[in-house]
């Protein structure tokens, strides 16, 4: 594991400014977040830092990654190239950025489908790229106050929120978002 | 194999006086939908027919046929008894009402949830039972008119009707569901 100054040096290289800000937001939310649900505040503002790494690079470039960290079988996860930079960050970030912290590797993996069975920081860094300072779309208020209110309750909302808009723009859906969807809800329906 | 009289008969006496003419409708429209797109007309009558023969059965006993059926493992399907009846349908069509057609036993078992890899029998069951005179809900006059211009397109705007319904609810959602509006977007856009 490198310190915090190589990644941020890194993704000022990698991303477009407004990116570049994005990634510091979802940091400072990320550590935020840690610091309110008892996660680990310094893993949570380092992975919140290298989420989107791979967000600005090109697409072909993004897919060799996609193949070679989990193969090219998935029809809708080739479909998706929204999911692409996910598995790529955290390819790259293991295997040439001396990411070796797994929690770290998981939480950028699926910051953006989500899966079934996620640890705290995962839903931790899904969350506050959900609600950083820059996030301005119809309702991240109340994503807000949800996000620091119940952790659960945000996932929710955030895994509603993404399957509805896939549905409107008529695109695929895939089946990790669908099994982590499933997973909120039954732990809501447990709670109540 | 029983005529048509018989399980005319039986949907009268197990039904509600709404639901059995539902099913009338739904068995109309099938059969003008297989006239449409070349499947059996017959067929698709009595597929309609029965399609919701056990809708009006006590949950207690859909849940038996269920878990006899098909076990009781799913937690999604165990949750959503929306689900129940067509899986209990199927078994009691096949092992107490000599039902003996597998097209017609496979269109019943998957008229709501949808699944990968459907035959036209089962898009013909699934769509009538969406656009049958009795239905009345906002956009069913469009759903009526994609229904007899492109089984595949009626097929994608009821499956992400449900998917976006189960959001709005929420309710979990069924993989198998899930696939099956994958399967009719790729369709589209292979299509396209």
């Amino acid at each position: 594991m490198k310190p915090d100054s190589f990644y941020l040096s890194e993704i000022e290289k990698r991303l477009t400014y407004g990116r570049f800000v994005h990634s510091l937001n979802v940091a400072d939310c990320a550590k935020a977040l840690a610091e309110r649900y008892g996660a680990d505040p310094a893993k949570a503002y380092t992975a919140g830092l290298v989420h989107d790494i791979m967000k600005d690079t090109p697409k072909d470039a993004l897919r060799e990654y996609v193949i070679k960290s989990v193969g090219g079988d998935d029809r809708v996860l080739m479909s998706q190239k929204a999911l692409w930079h996910a598995i790529a960050g955290a390819y790259a970030l293991e295997h040439e950025l001396g990411v070796d912290d797994k929690e770290i590797l998981l939480a950028v993996r699926y910051h953006t489908s989500g899966r079934a069975g996620m640890t705290l920081l995962e839903k931790i860094v899904f969350t506050a790229d959900f609600i950083s300072a820059d996030r301005n779309y119809p309702g991240v208020e109340e994503m807000r106050v949800y996000a620091f209110r119940s952790l659960a309750e945000a996932m929710e909302e955030g895994l509603n929120f993404t399957i509805k808009e896939l549905c409107g723009k008529r695109r695929p859906i895939y089946r990790d978002t669908v099994d982590a969807y499933n997973e909120a809800v039954f732990a809501r329906m447990q709670g109540e």
